[in-house]
């Protein structure tokens, strides 16, 4: 099988564009909201209920797969999709981001990263390579450069030095790639080895918050030509207006073919703003994690199911919501378990989170083709009260 | 609608009878098992997954409920089946088991019993007379008497002074059902009155593990004339042979043509003895409560899927299960999950688990229509090799 991206429609009072990518697991309808499985699970939800949510694509951690079950555990179950049971498309992070976030005692060279991880202590390097490798035994669709995703802020001379080193890295991934592919030739390779060259590499700009530094990422990145683009560096504590920005600055490098996937990102107003920015894919685990808090996602902003006045109400989360926890249970229902810490309120909660995120790209879709895009995302925001403050995982 | 049990089929080997239960909100098979809904949720577990297990009747705990969300609540949502949003029959319990296991400061009089509950240490008072109102207010479809529920071991005065007070009590629930019954004549009352006294009331019987009290409590609650009856006071602690021997001690002044109910009860194989023994529908928290800590139920007896031996395995928890979970994740998978503390991990096991025992008395029921009862309860017995330790919530 052939990857490739189609655009479908190209929105004409804003970059956004309606898509279409395709992998070796299936297609995926951009703009795209992917579940975060962070452990090889999108927290709370079974494989199933993903299809019935319609779900194209999920997304794995490479770092927490790679500290727990482990590699060898992965390579024996024959990669991420058969382990978890999900026959989709699989996009891996390269696990830089974890590393860097969650890793204990980090030392970083040109060569790449040592870390002790979180759970045990043990101590484990990944280089370029070494993610490229990991996440081909992943069995991922779409993989991820490794890249270093400096923190928020961040001095000029660090970012900029930084960028460089993962500029050097991306050129390391692609070249593993190149190789990769050419082993692959059909007159050369059996079949699993073509398969394995069926999968993706997106390069990831850096550059922090300064505007140089994030276009000369931009430039150097596609000029190394991945199957897609990501901003990276994104989502770690700035203000909204430094994201926005960020994604501007880097966006007219990017070529208009290619896929472009603005990570651990974003609110709901934000997605929108990003599509309109020429942003196509989405991971965020906001929908999952504020719903075990007991947060619901509503047109008109979130709302907490905690809270006393929901006690007596009979209403759905939201009203003419299609998700099967609107259409079966009421607020006052959902409060109480949540209250009683009952599974059962959390995981309503997360379907209905993330039925509203794919809902939201469905629409975005659907207004791009039909030339309103703009007016719905202004409508939307308008209407939308509430702000949430990113954390990612 | 009337309420109504058929013997479809009598064992000619054992006590076992295969029956059917008539309630106002349908039809249950017996002998059945009743998944526990504590709290307005059986844990983990939607009401739609309740119907694909085929579950055909719910437990609620009038203690839990009463003390949260409280009776305002569900009264405004009219009952526990609108509230919880499943259609099919619900027994309740009392309420007294867990006002004697978790509330403090109780004060038990010949009126009923005072006490301060668990969670916000609030007083109340709850009456035979008053458990028969909450039962109904939470639309009960088999409302159970107040008693006391004696601890192992006990000694023979207190549990014969308690087992005279149950009866006591138990005479005064069912003149308030007498009472309400005939307001429900369709001469004098309203729908909605009719429809409240559709619900069954049994009766409990008591006696700690005394023959002579087991014996005399039995006689005096069957005097009583309930719809069905029950073993209360075992799973409290007490060996395997005293629970059988309150059982048989019982059963022979139960009437054949009510259903029996063993309280609390139990482990896979105990419930092929109690099936033997006569009894036709049984609750017990052990396939729930077991799965959150990763431990499976199997043909072959208890396996925690903890365990490392599990890791690199391709197999489903059971070979030739019919259940989701079996069907489509490994042990390897699910180990991984409950490892990781991955809430799918314990919905999935507690799917199995819940099956299982299902499946055991769907398994139950053909063997008793088909004469075999008494093999194939030998040959499970022989097969299975673990016991575990009962603890109830």
């Amino acid at each position: 099988m052939q990857q490739s991206f189609e655009r479908l429609a190209i929105d004409s009072h804003s970059n956004a564009r309606r898509g279409r990518l395709t992998t070796a697991h299936g297609e995926i309808d951009t703009p795209t909201f992917m579940p975060v499985g962070t452990q090889g699970s999108v927290k709370g939800v079974s494989p199933r209920e993903l299809h019935e949510l319609n779900a194209q694509i999920v997304l794995g951690n490479t770092y927490h797969l790679f500290v727990r079950p482990g590699l060898d555990v992965l390579k024996h179950f024959g990669g991420l999709h058969n382990f978890m049971n999900w026959d989709g498309p699989i996009l891996t992070d390269s696990g830089g981001y974890q590393i860097f976030s969650l890793a204990k005692l980090r030392k970083i060279t040109e060569q790449g990263v040592e870390f002790q991880n979180h759970i045990d202590g043990a101590r484990a390097f990944i280089s370029p390579e070494i993610a490229m490798e990991i996440q081909t035994l992943l069995s991922s669709d779409i993989a991820m450069g490794l890249d270093e995703c400096v923190p928020y802020p961040c001095q000029y001379d660090y970012a900029a030095q930084s960028a460089e080193m993962t500029t050097r890295w991306a050129k390391r991934c692609r070249e593993w790639k190149r190789r990769k592919d050419e082993m692959a030739k059909p007159e050369l390779a059996d079949s699993a080895t073509r398969r394995r060259a069926d999968s993706m590499l997106f390069g990831i700009v850096q550059g922090g918050t300064f505007e140089d530094l994030r276009k000369e990422s931009a430039q150097a990145i596609v000029d190394l030509d991945f199957n897609g683009y990501a901003i990276g560096g994104v989502s770690v504590g700035e203000p909204e207006e430094e994201m926005m920005r960020a994604v501007e600055w880097a966006e007219p490098f990017l070529p208009g073919n290619k896929p472009r996937y603005a990570m651990g990102l974003g609110t709901p107003p934000q997605l929108l703003e990003l599509i309109a920015r020429g942003m196509d894919m989405f991971d965020c685990v906001l929908p999952t994690r504020l719903a075990r808090n007991g947060t619901a996602f509503t047109a008109a902003g979130t709302i907490n199911l905690k809270n006393a006045e929901f006690i007596l109400d009979k209403n759905p989360i939201e009203e003419n919501c299609a998700c099967d926890t609107c259409r079966e249970f009421t607020r006052g229902y959902i409060r109480h378990l949540i209250k009683a810490e009952e599974i059962l309120g959390l995981r309503l909660i997360t379907l209905h989170n993330l039925h509203f995120y794919l809902n939201l790209m469905n629409q975005a879709r659907a207004e791009i083709e039909r030339g309103t895009f703009d007016q719905f995302r202004k409508a939307f925001a308008a209407e939308y009260k509430t702000r949430d403050v990113l954390r990612v995982e």
